[in-house]
């Protein structure tokens, strides 16, 4: 098996993160002793769910909620699912409506709620990334058999890092009755995360894209809303997600979520002066950046290098020690160009160039200039010899005049 | 905050496990060094991708599966909503059938389908908390309006540790082209698990029941059943369960399920030497048994001593230093008296004084003889304190001829 080494460098951390030292330090004495379910009466019980309200209370203290507003769930994405269906799926035959530029673990839940009668709408961006309010106010305003019962937008793309006005957003949509969730993964540990500040019913946010463990999610919920369970049992969470407690992971995700506070400042200014050295040299290549007219989370650059694949990029970079994401890291299966850009009026052409850094700030694996320094050399060299190659085939096949 | 010590004694492994030492070492290179998602195409990525087909490939030689039958999930109870929800999802106005003595998180999610339109029975098990065969037969000839889609019955009950004959339950109900899923959460690792030779269409499994980390089960699924996903998103677990792969809980899962197979025989041996020793002593102090003439898994006891409330035992053991449950952990929180139990036909009663102890065989958490003899000891101790404190209760409260 091929696995990284030192000399290679992560340049994915909105995929996902390395884990804090702090935060596994936190975890171990629930891998290593003797634990009980935290639903159990008996001692072994008790000091695991002691452990998981202690959690709670740092997750709700880094978003601004209150701990009967945190609902753990095992990932981000269970948390988008959750939300969809369970607040929609207490108001039957409305509509639901999502942004262009959602994750897919919003947008096919969203699709999957049609077969049980719901109508879904998606609110177009402008071409910085930036909901369209009049496109979001025109869809909510036309209330026919179908009302809008739930409005998703995202409050940090994952592609390009933009930074939605949430507040504003689910002003609007609450100004029509309707409930406002955000997918905040992106944000938690970027930029503060207020979630009474927001206004919205729902937030998502998520452990391991904070360097907290994978295994660990939550759905902050304004308890006034009439949410329907989506996995059923044993009643835990009271009541709202049925099954044992993951202990080790949300004691986890409770460090994380308090570093995500402690260390903002820091990760901010660290990732940001990466970025700026990053794109002063991108655009120094050529390079077309994505988003960057509107106000961005530090840490991702999105960009592309005309007439070159991203996904060839990528697999160029890779080859060469360097570990870079070409569009949405769980969409990274698929050849097709990204929704988001796509979204965002970019040509599909353009689109299919599109390469994303996303550098991290965690204490012992942050990215250095000196690694961006060696990653733009390196980019330079391969986007050389991937045009060279081209040109090299024009030259054997005189009937194509196009690049593959 | 007041935690377990050494002296403590942990007898409810039905509940949940401590994490084997070589789990845990397979488990912390995934936790320590800087890794990719799953989904990603670099190098981080392809590692963490192989770590987790690894992993499948373990869970399906223990389970006599193939690999591409095994979807990853959180737990078991997601794995049991996803089978429930996403078999009879494909089936709209069908009926869905479950035994008497599933957990809740089978039940509760049958029964959340009956907003959609589906129809639910239940099937009733005899005394000895068995299925009831010409039951079920009677519901599945039964073919009105609402053909039955869907079977679900456990493999062993968590509370009884009673053994079903799944392989017998799923000819039948394939007899009536109806589909057939098992929970065998508390089977593996205890029983030889055969899902070729079950003949199941479907069967739950849970990593935290088998001194694997909590935040791993999996759904086995033959193929051929057209089942929907439960959590939509980025397709992973080729696009039937959504959601960043937890790879540290995936590689631990595949470790203990290596474990389950070849310390099988050890387990076996140690839990059933145990379980004999404690129910000789259980018997000569008076005790109920339930469960105890069908087969059983050999970790676990069920039993009650007369006008002694199981609730107030547990509490009572507890303090003198032993975890034991009264009922189903998962629904310690209630004060019910255990379903199983009264589905056996025992009196709410009889069944308010339910405790349950279950044995563990893991290499460093080994229950010992020692334990037992100390535990008996223990055990008489308390019934007499208990009945004289109800003596004197009686003796104080002189209109009072019925024991609190």
């Amino acid at each position: 098996m091929i696995s990284p080494n030192m000399s290679n460098v992560y340049f994915d951390n909105n995929s996902t993160t390395a884990l804090d030292e702090r935060v596994l330090d936190a975890m171990l004495p629930f891998m290593t002793m003797q634990q009980g379910n935290a639903t159990s009466r008996h001692v072994y019980g008790r000091t695991v769910r002691d452990a998981v309200e202690q959690a709670r209370e740092q997750v709700a203290n880094a978003v601004g909620a209150y701990p009967s507003q945190v609902v753990f769930t095992a990932s981000g994405t269970e948390a988008n699912n959750f939300a969809i269906s369970g607040i929609a799926g207490n108001l039957p035959n409305s509509q639901i409506v999502v942004s262009s530029i959602e994750h897919p673990c919003v947008t096919r839940p969203t699709f999957a709620m049609q077969k049980l009668g719901y109508k879904t709408k998606i609110v177009g961006v402008d071409s910085n990334g930036l909901l369209d309010l009049v496109h979001l106010e025109s869809i909510l305003k036309n209330q026919d058999a179908n009302p809008t019962s739930l409005v998703s937008v995202m409050s940090v793309n994952n592609e390009t890092g933009v930074i939605q006005n949430i507040s504003k957003i689910a002003e609007i949509v609450k100004s029509y009755k309707a409930y406002m969730h955000t997918d905040a993964v992106q944000s938690l540990g970027k930029i503060p995360v207020d979630f009474a500040g927001l206004n919205v019913s729902a937030m998502t946010i998520s452990s391991h894209k904070i360097y907290g463990p994978q295994g660990a999610g939550a759905l902050i919920v304004d308890k006034r809303i009439d949410i329907a369970p989506l996995l059923h049992g044993g009643g835990q969470e009271k009541g709202l997600r049925s099954g044992t407690e993951n202990v080790a992971a949300i004691v986890g995700f409770g460090v994380a979520c308090d570093l995500s506070v402690s260390e903002l400042t820091r990760r901010f200014s660290a990732t940001n002066a990466l970025r700026d050295h990053l794109e002063k040299g991108l655009v120094q290549m050529g390079a077309v950046m994505f988003g960057n007219k509107a106000a961005r989370i530090t840490n991702t650059s999105f960009f592309a290098f005309p007439n070159i694949e991203g996904e060839t990029l990528v697999m160029a970079l890779d080859r060469k020690g360097f570990a870079v994401a070409s569009g949405s890291a769980c969409s990274s299966d698929s050849r097709e160009p990204s929704h988001v850009l796509l979204a965002m009026g970019i040509s599909p052409d353009v689109a299919r160039g599109a390469i994303r850094v996303s550098f991290g700030a965690n204490q012992k694996h942050t990215n250095t200039i000196e690694q961006v320094d060696q990653f733009l050399v390196t980019l330079k060299q391969e986007l050389q010899r991937l045009k060279q190659m081209t040109g090299v085939q024009f030259d054997t096949s005189a009937n194509n005049t196009k690049a593959a």
